[in-house]
């Protein structure tokens, strides 16, 4: 039996940092040791909320970072395909077939579109952006992925493809395995602001690229308990997001611990607090570094890579148009049409 | 300086009537002597409202027939380029592309839309369906057709196209004419039944295919003024299909008239009527069925045309999504990574 097939990806708008990892990356790096795993770098998906000149220059540089990153965070080359989306023109092929497969306001019930648009500043819905899932169902379905790893933001999409997939069976035949969801735990990371959320738009990141010393000035720069003037008084640990990042990011317990009694009875100097995080959160990236140094070294190898996960991706793409196209009469149409030329043809040649 | 060219075309649905000729054919017969003229069998289109098997399946003979309708009509196939739409797959890559281009709020105020949709049976509409002024914007500017006759149902939908084409070139430079619309009469011919319209669904045709004798049959049981229940009863004429005809296909303006003054004083039976107008249906058919014969002896012709065509229109398309991707600085990603994949590879391979 051949290994089962995941899909994950990601557009290709930027450096990863901390909250990617946490949200997402943990969980692929998990999971490709368990399945023969495409690695997507969306930059149709990216046209649907940014498609200037601008963007598009910037995305040939954000996909080697994406891979980077990706390799950084301990993503295997060996067990995962990159592959650039807009590299493959038989996409649009799916995507234009699949449009056909689902209606309007079962688009419209996904959830996340709206955000995506009023995030994008889009006073009205692009048609693409409403369609986001369908692309998403050619991305999932042209290489037949089995599961796909999602979170609270994009399971709702997935539900897309998996009706989009069983339409398609029930219309045409057999071609698709229907994906399953795998729900991964996709907790959300406080910025380093204590906003709700670590996005690089609101310039609240670390990111896995970060230098240490960087890493550290952001640390030392982070948000904690605004009612703490000074270390003599008692803090707040719920909330604080330096302890938050503790919690996730220190291995070490009972510093923690630790930490947390003596801030709560005021007996701990924020800067102690925030300098072991530092130190927790650079042990942690170390190995990431590590490993970037490593392929940064390797001139040409991210490139490579790219290269040859689209080359063999869009030869599993072709197939794969090949077996739609068949299985809805397509080909039959063309086919047929051709044939009788052809005999026509070769037969006034012999007359 | 090189003709202007033209793009038309039909879904392949079945065969051409008399309403069809009315409505668009007619006029196409008469514009494709001032361009360079795209036929386009838009089977895709089709698939927005008719996407079983049997529908494709169906498509093969429909746009066989679809071509020799407008052959027999008067097109002449050195000035035409008849192509197969489903046969050329990077309209699915140019369609997805100009998805971002267009708003969902914009595409709703597209009035016939929801038409279709209701005429198809549909409760709710279908994502590709909203966007069939998309697909229709990418047959257009593929071939960077510079005018597109238009009848009173589609000028809004190219109205769509000439926006993406501005949206376009507005964003990543001049690649696309935007398309004039030629404002075309096209007259609503009354079904045979005295319904609105003469519509393949409502079984009121007559086929520009039919036999002399089928055409005389459906002539003698046409609509006529139902107050009229004895050939010495004074009848009306306006509104009656068969005056209706008569207006339209008799040239003999006199004996139109003759007809009408005796019919007004019930000096003429509805067989004289009917049978003068099956003769004057049967006279202008003659021609077409002339030059329907010859192409049908011409045995495998008409499959030729199209796929000569197709594969005309193709390399057309290639060049054109070649200038699309380019403008877009798509081209650019890709080449850049692969440029620096195969430096890298053979600086390893000297090395």
């Amino acid at each position: 039996m051949t290994a089962q097939r995941m899909l994950t990806g990601d557009r290709p708008t930027g450096k990863l940092h901390l909250g990617h990892y946490v949200g997402s990356i943990a969980n692929r790096v998990k999971l490709h040791h368990q399945y023969e795993s495409f690695f997507i770098i969306a930059d149709l998906h990216m046209l649907t909320t940014k498609n200037t000149r601008e963007d598009i220059a910037a995305a040939t540089q954000n996909a080697r970072d994406m891979v980077l990153d990706a390799l950084a965070a301990g993503i295997e080359p060996e067990r995962a395909t990159f592959y650039l989306q807009s590299a493959i023109q038989e996409v649009g092929d799916l995507n234009t077939l699949f449009q056909n497969l689902v209606t309007v306001p079962r688009l419209e019930r996904v959830p996340s579109l709206k955000d995506m648009a009023r995030d994008a500043g889009k006073d009205e819905m692009p048609y693409g952006l409403l369609g986001y899932p369908v692309l998403q169902a050619a991305d999932i379905l042209c290489v037949k992925a089995h599961v796909v790893p999602v979170g609270k933001d994009n399971a709702a999409h997935v539900e897309v493809t998996r009706e989009i997939a069983r339409r398609f069976n029930y219309l045409y035949g057999d071609v698709f395995p229907v994906p399953e969801l795998v729900q991964a735990e996709t907790p959300t990371l406080v910025g380093t602001d204590g906003q709700a959320k670590m996005s690089k738009s609101l310039g609240n990141t670390i990111a896995l690229s970060d230098e240490p010393g960087v890493v550290r000035k952001k640390v030392m720069g982070m948000y904690t308990d605004p009612n703490r003037i000074r270390a003599d008084v008692p803090g707040t640990v719920e909330g604080n997001p330096v302890f938050a990042y503790h919690d996730v990011f220190n291995p070490n317990k009972a510093e923690v611990e630790d930490l947390k009694t003596r801030y709560r009875a005021g007996k701990v100097g924020d800067v102690e607090v925030k300098e072991k995080l530092a130190n927790a959160l650079n042990a942690f990236l170390d190995p990431m570094r590590e490993r970037r140094a490593r392929y940064e070294n390797d001139k040409g190898r991210v490139d490579e890579l790219i290269v040859d996960g689209t080359e063999r991706t869009r030869r599993e793409v072709q197939q794969t148009v090949f077996e739609v196209r068949k299985a809805m009469g397509l080909t039959g149409v063309y086919t047929q049409i051709r044939r009788k030329a052809e005999r026509s043809r070769s037969a006034s040649a012999t007359a």
